[in-house]
């Protein structure tokens, strides 16, 4: 039986047996597994153990520096080893009111199911799974031996990632291709990968100059302000420009390669759907097209997430604040390196003569990026074509941050989307959806991957 | 009968009649009359009108551009008239957990009344009428006239005051004193007066840079951030030097009078409590003692009083905020015109770039000044003298801000202050009270204040 043959086998049993797959699903989503929250974290831990092991694997729930990870081996024939990366834990459900049914009860309308987690991550999780259970249907044994680590922590930052893949080393090495948590389809419905991630070093500010809050009309003109203290501090970080102003922040930056700007140049534009969602009429320094993409994707960048002192109600209150705060979004790129920048940040604070200014770090990673000329790159776009009728999309990074870099760096892994998401599944928002046709497409494209490993 | 002696029968009168007076103060505190959240504005208005009418006064609630004024006149021998201000309206009481006992049930532990509003400023208004009631009782008829004006905003801005007194010019003016709605004692059981107010000018600005908030990986490096626009337009309005850059800011400043800085020179250092209090090594500029005072009283100020944008939860959110808020306190000098303020601010902000920024202004108020050397002043310092057993302290200027430009401005009244007040009284804060040895001296150097207007 060819290749083109079995695999027709494999799409009909993923179709046939759908609704089981569904349940699964539905099951996982149940479980309120709010990282920030701390919620049902070990129970979900648990749980996904055992749907690995109805599927198959062998499945251990391993400690970390932070919240267990889940790991499972499933051996199947020939050497090739694929490895996936997924998440057990969920964005919080909040705002619970702009929900059209539970969040933690997914709920099927119209082609779709609702739920927290459906997409992000559990959704991809069971996809994974449901490619399996068709292969060996099909195939009798996996056509390639799966190795699967699920974290508790992407939403929260990812913190053990790192150190958890440095101490199992030998454990997590050889596989030949790795596909990532997420991915889909873009605004047409063409499969989207990306080749790349930003790193992140997030911070926050905290002034405090005062034992306590003061009256404005005693201490305006001779008690330090909290809040002038972190807004003299944070216009020294950025100005109007949009330029970093803090010493060698751009030393380590590597300029994107020919290739990289090549790839850019084939995604499509989204100028205007990005003017339409968010109200604007340009961009930041006016850039457009190719050129605004560049900007958009390979830039550090330095947000301020957050700004909080005094009184924030309606009216007036005349307080003059003891303390502020700001959180501060840096995103970075290749090579900067996070500890580096920390210390350039603290440096820089100082030497401006705001070294009573505190300085807590939320998360620190690099960026990583996949090279796009990797066989398993070309067998992504080749399974991916034939599953979607559509020429895929290779985006040669996201702005966006994840753990990606210790998989590329110490595992020396090539990495592909394969997903079941599209632009509406309101991940971290109320109503969280996926479409029941994406999660069937994402299933064939996965059992697709496992399949082309043996041949590969 | 000598002054001395029928005023001594005054004073036995009010100490035999106490209970009765504190009696009315607790009705008037059971009103939870919280301005600022438009509660029970009518029924206190309304309470009030009939407490003075029980005094003897004739007494109307009059409307205003605001919340509605209370105002009595009781016609006395002579023709001289005192003119009280006093406010029916209190702060929030929240945080309600704070609080020993209920707010709004007034409570009596170990010498002291527990209400909100028990000094600021329902104490006050009873004080007048405890006055009033001993005066009758001993002189058979109030040796002055008093008109009593009592609004019902000021702890939202008193908005109303100014155009009420323009509106009722001829109701209002012919008194030849006034007392003002705070007063009482000083860290060293001192009576304190305040010669004058700063005024203020008090804003939010709002920068909105997006129709809804942004992920910080797809929009850092092209979409403009509310936060970042804020910070930048705050940076320009007062640098670390505390100098406030608005151009002609300073054009109208009357530097303090050879006899302003004497008065300073009199009043008693307040480095040491103000630095234990706060936490402080040293105070803005370094300055200390007089000078301390003098940039403390006599400079404008610009305070932000609050800031408010994007993610302020733990931890981390990677958001780019659409929306970004700071509330800006001025407080403004003698000759500094707030409309000509306004007008400068917004003006400087377009010119510096930021006429995206929206500006709103919640209140404005022009500085005050009463004459040191009115009699009406040499009056309170005699009888305060003879009351408190110590001398007086006279301060040139609060640092704070109230209605008392129209007063002086408008009605021409020279003012002082007599109160019911100490310095742990917690005006504003959770477990307001009065200590009832300061309502009975409050009361009797005000039954003085009305004696005196006869023989002044």
């Amino acid at each position: 039986m060819s290749y083109e043959e079995r695999i027709a086998q494999v799409e009909q049993y993923i179709d046939d047996h759908l609704r089981e797959f569904l349940e699964d699903l539905k099951a996982l989503c149940a479980f309120p597994t709010v990282a920030a929250q701390g919620q049902a974290i070990d129970e979900t831990a648990e749980f996904t153990r055992q749907l690995l092991e109805k599927y198959g694997f062998q499945s251990d729930v391993m400690p970390s520096t932070g919240n267990p990870m889940v790991y499972g081996e499933l051996t199947g024939s020939g050497d090739k080893i694929l490895l996936c990366y997924n998440h057990y834990d969920v964005q919080p459900a909040e705002p619970l009111d702009l929900w059209d049914s539970p969040p933690f009860e997914a709920t099927e309308r119209d082609g779709k199911l609702y739920a927290r987690g459906v997409v992000d991550d559990k959704g991809h999780i069971v996809c994974r799974l449901a490619a399996i259970a068709a292969l060996k249907a099909v195939y009798g044994e996996l056509p390639c031996s799966v190795k699967i680590l699920i974290e508790g922590e992407e939403e929260i930052g990812s913190m053990s990632m790192e150190p958890f893949i440095e101490q199992h080393l030998e454990l997590l090495s050889g596989a030949d291709g790795c596909l990532w948590e997420f991915g889909g389809v873009d605004y047409e419905d063409r499969p989207e990968t990306v080749l790349g991630m930003r790193g992140d070093v997030y911070v926050e500010l905290r002034a405090r100059t005062l034992a306590h809050d003061a009256h404005s009309g005693i201490g305006g003109s001779i008690f330090p302000n909290a809040a002038w203290r972190l807004t003299w501090a944070l216009s020294t970080l950025k100005g109007p420009d949009e330029r970093i102003l803090i010493p060698g922040w751009y030393d380590d930056v590597r300029d994107p390669t020919a290739r990289e700007l090549d790839l850019l140049q084939g995604t499509p534009r989204t100028d205007e759907a990005l003017k339409e969602s968010f109200g604007l009429d340009s961009f930041l320094n006016g850039v457009d097209g190719v050129g605004m993409k560049r900007q958009q994707l390979f830039e550090p960048t330095c947000t301020i997430a957050g700004l909080g002192s005094g009184y924030q109600g309606p009216g007036s209150k005349t307080v003059l604040p003891a303390e502020a705060m700001a959180k501060i979004d840096f995103r970075i790129v290749p090579d900067q390196d996070p500890d580096d920048l920390m210390e350039k940040l603290r440096a820089h604070l100082k030497n401006q003569g705001f070294g009573d200014i505190e300085v807590i770090q939320h998360g620190g990673s690099r960026a990583a990026r996949v090279d796009p000329d990797a066989p398993f790159v070309q067998m992504y776009v080749e399974e991916a074509r034939e599953v979607y009728g559509k020429e895929p999309v290779i985006q040669p990074t996201s702005g966006g941050s994840g753990p990606m870099d210790p998989f590329v760096r110490l595992l020396g892994v090539p990495i592909v989307n394969v997903g079941v998401g599209y632009p509406h599944t309101l991940v971290h928002a109320p109503n969280e959806n996926m479409r029941i046709a994406d999660f069937a497409r994402g299933v064939k494209l996965t059992a697709r991957m496992m399949a082309r490993m043996r041949t590969a």
